[in-house]
């Protein structure tokens, strides 16, 4: 077979978990929680699947469910969205963006994506027969727009950009925002805003979604997850916002992708939605994880990075007492989940060619107190 | 927006079901049953959810469903396919048939469609970066392997076929399969076989599968879908098989398409499977329904279509006691929907240039009684 994609093999994500499994280390690689959602939820799921939500719903989604998204957006980030024409619910954040990126290029166009990034970008973009073009993050992760400004081009179709940023919990800000909109005034890009940590940001900030911002949100798609914000991840349920012109070009890829996305989960998410209060204590339920996290790692000799924003959590190896800080991040992953028992992520598996000198790698803290301190026993020994 | 699909609209299945819903029509279009599944696999979803199955599984789908089905496609189709390499859970069988175009196809390359077909799969195609290659099927919807023969050439790279065949009820014999091996044989060419009507198939026939066909496995992708044997279309869980070589493929693209499948539903149809009885009996209780439909438009000026295999009956409109026997067939069903109060769906929408001539239209008849009954009523003034 000749391959569509030589140069990919499988993502970290699943590489890791396999190996924390095997190993039987304690999984702080793959972002998901090692803890369930609120029984509510489970038993708005019930209700649903007895009340016989088990066919094909309308294409852009459950009713009920957009409406609630634009209740939601709208309070949060003072956008209305109009759940006819400008939501779609998803299969997860990871398809629509590559929905989102297939159906708004043609082969030959140029996508900007912000190193590190997610593993699914780089490649969506191949599939979709654009180029992409890589600009670095500037220091600390935080966004250098005069890099920036230098990659935008007239062959430039579309930018993709993460906050709060997965791996390295940066938080862009609302000069940011207001810096990203002016650069792309007058310009035709479209901007594709990966959003799905939306309610994990702390220290009293808030989240600047591109929905907040009307010169970004008439170009943009803007991106969330249901999984990540719920503790589902494996329910696999996204959303995407967007203005109507740009959603009906979504959506006709999105139909020929997955069609539609599971009835009963999109029911019970609806009337889950009702109460704002589970996603409003977000940001205090994952601080807390964060700080005991960052205490008992401030203990050991890994150097910590901020965190912001995200569930995740990256720290500098280079200062351990063994000899194997020395390990390029790919390789010392593997070495922490086999003989040390913890499963992380290499920063390395976020870039096409990583820094050579980077020796980070990403813990996830979406687990359960005795999860983090058993980790961190083990960690507390290099 | 620039459109990556410019001919494109809302596939027809949503245009005609939301039109049914306004016109408060019986809705015999899109394909979806109207009655619910079997009670006890949403007692198995309950169990997977209250077991805290609700997180990411593992990224080609949770291994006891890909055990069981493996287990399942062996005793019917004489195959073992190994659950670790060649099977891959999909976010159903739409999502796996993109995903398979996408990871085989190089753009430029031709992949051939039998005409009429799904309509995903020239968008599929297009969005792939490939040339759809239209062949139409000859006389009563069967294969036509000059036509065919004379399609295949050096820039082939794919084909798809379709039996039960959706819209026209057709099925492949096994003479009909030993001669598209024949056919491809010393070629390169990669079987995308959708086989999401394979346990309803008629009057004592078996399911000719890709499968069976050693020449045909080795290069085919096989694609399934739970929605359609168990009454959850709205589950939006579907199944690919594949040789090893070609299933790595197809599993790159999968990981950064949905990445994976919700995980209760993926727990709760591995337990479910255990039991054969509910597909093996899938084709009587089919066929019941079938007969009854077919012989309630035996009554009426419809010329009835063969119907081999599916749940869709087809018919010919044009000699009606109405003056609607002449619209073409998109307007007819419109039409029928409005003024006589049942939804169909039109043949020439399975064709990139329908037969001029051609006044067909498909009823779908996974419904109860009463609505069949309800439907013939209607249909009977005509
Ligand atoms: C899609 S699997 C990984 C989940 C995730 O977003 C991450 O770990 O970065
Ligand atoms: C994906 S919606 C339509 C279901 C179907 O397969 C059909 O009606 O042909």
């Amino acid at each position: 077979v000749c391959s569509r994609l030589p140069h990919v093999g499988t993502t970290i994500f699943s590489v890791m978990s396999a190996l924390a499994t095997e190993c039987q280390a304690v999984n702080l690689g793959q972002g998901f929680p090692d803890f369930d959602c609120d029984p509510r939820l489970l038993d708005a799921v019930e209700a649903a699947l007895r009340a016989g939500h088990n066919q094909y719903p309308p294409m852009p989604g459950v009713p009920a469910l957009r409406q609630a998204l634009a209740r939601k957006t709208e309070a949060l980030y003072g956008r209305r969205y109009d759940p006819e024409h400008e939501i779609t619910v998803t299969a997860g954040a990871t398809q629509a963006i590559f929905s989102a990126i297939l159906a708004v290029v043609q082969p030959g166009d140029e996508v900007i994506v912000l190193e590190p990034c997610y593993d699914s970008y780089v490649p969506n973009i191949e599939l979709a027969g654009a180029l992409p073009v890589r600009v670095p993050l500037g220091a600390d992760f935080r966004p250098d727009f005069d890099a920036l400004a230098a990659a935008i081009g007239p062959r430039t179709r579309a930018l993709l950009i993460n906050s709060p940023h997965n791996p390295s919990g940066r938080v862009w800000q609302q000069a940011d925002m207001l810096r990203l909109q002016a650069l792309l005034a007058g310009t035709e890009v479209i901007l594709i805003s990966d959003e799905v940590y939306e309610h994990m940001v702390y220290d009293g900030q808030p989240h600047q979604s591109a929905a907040r911002f009307a010169d970004l949100a008439a170009r943009a798609l803007v991106v969330s997850s249901f999984g990540k914000t719920f503790h589902v991840t494996g329910w696999k349920v996204g959303s995407v916002l967007a203005p109507a012109p740009l959603m009906a070009e979504f959506r006709k890829v999105h139909q020929f992708n997955v069609f539609t996305v599971n009835t009963p989960m999109q029911h019970a998410l609806a009337a889950y939605l009702h109460d704002p209060a589970p996603y409003l204590q977000l940001p205090d339920f994952y601080a807390a994880k964060r700080d005991r996290f960052r205490a008992g790692l401030a203990r050991t000799r890994f150097g910590l990075l901020p965190c912001e924003g995200s569930y995740f959590q990256c720290v500098d190896y280079s200062a351990l007492a063994v000899p194997e800080r020395d390990l390029e991040p790919d390789a010392f992953c593997r070495w922490l989940t086999r003989a040390v028992g913890v499963a992380a992520i290499p920063l390395s598996a976020f870039y096409a060619q990583p820094p050579a000198a980077q020796r980070l790698i990403r813990f996830c803290f979406a687990k359960q107190e005795a999860t983090l301190d058993a980790a961190l026993a083990r960690l507390a020994r290099l």
